[in-house]
């Protein structure tokens, strides 16, 4: 029992050793896989159902805070795109084009065919402002209209040179927030609602803590006023931004005509905001949150917070166990954890119960219940945590009498949730260093970049202080920051009262920002 | 009050009227709109609300029957199609084709920039067969990796030349489910099992009644050994054909070498079966229970089931109004209704309370309560039912004290529900002509085709023996058939014991089959 569920260990060394191990549990916890199609993935069932949890808790939260679901196209005309491009500083090219409408066999080859080339071509959506906003250019007429608060559950596609399985891929599912308001101080305060809403989904469901605060200007959404993120620290000291909240002003709305008439009877325009989470989110909550067995996963979230392995021999036994699992199973999916019904399974697959056991222990479900002939005839359950799953080197296992046991897992999964959170809180807490005054001390804290694609040692962040640099100043310091492979992360919400000297350029500070290595 | 709340009517007249009226119904109550991507639509958040408690409704369905939901891409490398292409006749080509992965600016133009196109196009999934079916090849190995069962909530690309919003657009949402499994009768037990669980959503919860049945060759899915479908009669007598499930045999496995080791250690094809169910549903529904005033809602899908308008009026009295209609929603809420809480919702947008009431009225939303000052002094609660809205051309308001409305709500809307599906399939008994004995006697009865899209008045369907024919004696029917615009719907699996001649050949009949108009 000494041996690890998964083939690869997270630490040792180097930041090499993470990213292969990420990928083993990605793959053997059922999670994903890489598909045909270049950069893109397939979410297996397992993956697929923490994002299903994923969707039901944050859908709750956004409804919770007025939105409404809707759906809107998939492409989008070419001439929306050069209608952004023009108003927008840093619009990216790198997007699914579609140009024919039919395929065509052409000598025994299947090909687009050129008689169904298209008048215009389309996008395959990056992102929905511009079609929503032509949405709510039709839907907005009067004040009284206001304010529009939507959200679409969708795929999106951006071309990816270097995917990675959740945290990078050619398509990625989300959700897009996109409001319209008839004033400035209502459009920021949704802005600063929802980067509220995904703190608190990030820290409350997923168990994983993050620093919200406002990108610096080099890293807002193309055409955003102001861009605001949450930051998560993974183990191997990397920055994720795992959700982003942009106040957007009237720039969306002067490119796309998105105007009421107030009170007075003047036409104005709107001030919009967008926001947006991935499944990106899946591969944070993978790197931080597993360990060398594999995943472990936040109760709020699991697809299975209970899973029952019954030890089946083909023997005459083997009915009194399957009927103590399936009763017990049963008692179980009447309790609640996180105000929803408990959702427990009976893994009666026909293979090895080890191997299920190891499976299990690997996809990270929350309790692991194994139960043999003994435990059937003395009315034991015998479970193992998976938020503390050894002592040692030793699996630590756990017995209680089956209504104990019941009555328990309520509580005991509201612990496992609370231990991972603080878990990865004391991590992030005691991993932000600050006192670093200049560059130089920088590039000493960080070392020089790793020679291998992510590079060096588990390092944390450095919180400085800095003046807040814009333009072309801002893009020298980005451009030194990137010889050490770091980035500007975001300005935390919770400043202090005095600062010391910006670390860039010595001038005083006005802030103190997060820096980092990122993915 | 006797005017109606739509401005188009059902039914005076002829088809061409109907469709009008489709049109004005999707818009009038918010459903959907079109969009500026050629044949795709604007789901509005009120059509999207039907749709997702209409997911929540069939995926608790297929989860119940073993089935695990899964993300596959978007995009499928054109080679699969090919390769699909090469085993399956009548392989539809009308499909969006990503060949570029940037745009460019070029003399001041964005346009697809020549050095980024794909060596190998893309398709965009018309349905996901060949990638799915390529994931199964890689994940089964042995007999113990049998069934597989997998559902995909996604949306799907077809080219569509005449769009119309939810019945046949360009881009549409829908649930595909893909399963394999070791033997041809588990596969073909499969089969029929989905087909039930459309039949039973169609009816209980959507109380769309409908025939279930085999589809003719000649309307099969291409590459199917046999497809089923749910047929449903809208107002205007033509068939919708509303959830299809097809079995596959072994025809995909050996397009994509999806096989198995069996117990005694040789190597077998799966059989494999898919199904799917689409947003075309909600134009169903709307065909199926619209009426002059608009919308009629299925309380089980109404994404709010009790709307609640107080009669604000700028006063004083308005205070004591709120409060009564938000304690009215507060007690509503803790019931429940359909195996879940009660949906409610308090009216309170700035806008009149007459143009609310219809604005609802026109939505479909059950039942809707107005609370005036005197309503909130008495207790008293005044409402109207969606189902029964008139008494000849006058609105029949009820009343009820309040308490005793709170307590009767949840009876109230299954009343509703099963009013809904009495009186449409009251509609679909009493139009199934039966005794037409040949294709003069089709003419007929259905009258030469339309002068117009449509075409015609109210005829329903005939049910008529048939020998069964295939191959090019069943083309030759088919194109008959299609001077009339009729198509053969389906064979229900209810059949009688004997038959009388067919229906096109005079030869012994053999089973009976469905013939009407369709969309």
């Amino acid at each position: 029992m000494s041996q690890r569920a998964l083939s690869v260990s997270r630490m040792t060394g180097n930041r090499s050793t993470f990213a292969q191990w990420y990928q083993a549990v990605v793959r053997e916890a059922d999670m994903a896989e890489p598909s045909p199609v270049r950069g893109a993935m397939v979410i297996k069932p397992w993956g697929y159902g923490v994002w299903e949890e994923m969707q039901r808790d944050l859908d709750r939260r956004i409804k919770d805070t007025g939105h409404e679901n809707a759906y809107f196209p998939l492409f989008i005309p070419l001439s929306f795109i050069a209608k952004e491009a023009e108003h927008v500083e840093g619009f990216a090219k790198e997007m699914a084009v579609v140009t024919h409408h039919r395929l065509k066999n052409i000598d025994g080859r299947l090909v687009p065919d050129p008689d169904a080339k298209l008048e215009e071509p389309y996008v395959v959506r990056p992102t929905s402002e511009t079609i929503i906003g032509d949405a709510f250019s039709r839907w907005i007429k009067s004040h009284r209209d206001l304010p529009v608060l939507i959200n679409q559950w969708a795929n999106v596609v951006r071309w990816e040179l270097r995917p990675r399985l959740f945290l990078r891929t050619t398509e990625f599912l989300w959700q897009e927030g996109h409001t319209a308001h008839a004033s400035e101080k209502e459009a920021r305060e949704e802005t600063m609602k929802m980067l509220e809403v995904y703190r608190a989904f990030a820290e409350d469901t997923l168990a994983l803590p993050v620093i919200a605060g406002e990108k610096p200007e080099n890293e807002r959404f193309p055409g955003a006023v102001e861009t605001w993120s949450i930051e998560a620290m993974m183990q191997d000291g990397k920055a994720l931004q795992a959700g982003t909240s942009h106040f957007l002003g009237t720039h969306f709305a002067e490119a796309q005509n998105i105007r009421f008439q107030n009170d007075a009877g003047g036409l104005e325009f709107c001030n919009t905001t967008s926001w947006g989470l991935s499944t990106r989110m899946i591969g944070g909550v993978i790197m931080t949150h597993g360990d060398d067995d594999g995943l472990r996963l936040p109760p709020a979230v699991a697809p299975r917070q209970v899973v029952i392995v019954p030890m089946l021999r083909d023997k005459p036994e083997d009915a009194a166990v399957l009927e103590f699992a399936n009763g017990l199973a049963a008692a179980l999916k009447a309790e609640r954890a996180f105000d929803d019904r408990l959702r427990v399974l009976v893994d009666t697959r026909a293979t090895k119960s080890a191997d299920k056991r190891w499976n299990w222990v690997r996809r990270g479900a929350p309790i692991i219940v194994e139960i043999g002939p003994r435990d059937a005839s003395s009315g034991t359950v015998t479970f193992m945590r998976r938020e503390a799953l050894r002592d040692g080197d030793k699996i630590k296992s756990h017995a209680l009498p089956r209504d104990e046991f019941v009555a328990k897992v309520p509580a005991m999964l509201a612990e496992i949730q609370a231990t991972l959170f603080k878990e990865a809180k004391a991590r992030l807490d005691a991993n932000i260093r600050t006192g670093v005054t200049d560059f130089a001390g920088l590039a000493e804290f960080f070392g020089a970049a790793g020679d291998d694609e992510d590079g060096g040692e588990f390092k944390g962040w450095v919180r400085a202080p800095w003046c807040k640099p814009t333009g072309a100043e801002l893009d020298a310091i980005d451009t030194r920051l990137k010889t050490l492979k770091l980035t500007l992360r975001n300005v935390p919400r919770d400043q202090p009262a005095n600062f010391g000297a910006c670390i860039f350029t010595g001038k005083p500070g006005v802030e103190e920002i997060l820096i980092s290595r990122a993915y």
